[in-house]
């Protein structure tokens, strides 16, 4: 969409996660890691939970998915993406899942597991 | 893709806004409406607060889009779509917008417009 630069992500309040799907990811040290595949919404409280990031290729099959949790995520104006708060060794080792095997989120237990790692790993 | 029905919208906790677009939406009396094109996250807070229904046919040009505060939404599991708790005549007067104007969250008084609205509306 031609459009979607142009709006991305600014100093608006809002943002449609159609535009936040896509949207490149970097590492501190801004090095490009991957991109955002989708977010995850918890129906409770409507708060997104989790961002499902695509390390592996933007349009490739097989792909490994890395939830993080929402706040660990800040938008750079400058970059036009995503970084990531956490060092790349602690993401590597994180939970992640495949479209091979069933979709993890049907157990509440794989929610409650990347939480609580990035609340132990050192940031 | 072919595993969206079974993981659609469960009983389970988290759901992928990838999930929820192209979900179809049924008024109270179970009347077929359009469907969500997308959902706005308030940056702040990371809350959904807007869900963007498609009212205008599934994939059409020229449709037209009407935001609706999240919380508006409930997930009926026999339906397999989410069914708005507004009457539909409220729905047609409320704010929207098109794919030929501009992008309307780039205004800040857009969502509020919209939040205005339906706390005016009888529902």
């Amino acid at each position: 969409m031609s459009d979607r630069d142009e709006t991305r992500d600014t100093d608006r309040h809002l943002i449609g996660a159609g535009q936040v799907q896509g949207t490149t990811v970097y590492s501190l040290a801004g090095k490009q890691l991957g991109s955002i595949k989708d977010v995850m919404i918890d129906k409770a409280s409507g708060r997104i939970a989790y961002a499902v990031l695509s390390f592996g290729g933007f349009l490739g099959f097989g792909d490994r998915y890395h939830p993080l949790p929402w706040e660990k995520l800040r938008y750079d104006t400058e970059l036009g993406g995503y970084i990531v708060d956490v060092d790349p060794e602690s993401l590597e080792g994180a939970p992640s899942f495949t479209d091979e095997a069933p979709n993890p989120w049907l157990d509440p237990a794989f929610g409650d597991a990347v939480s609580g790692y990035y609340r132990r790993v050192a940031v």
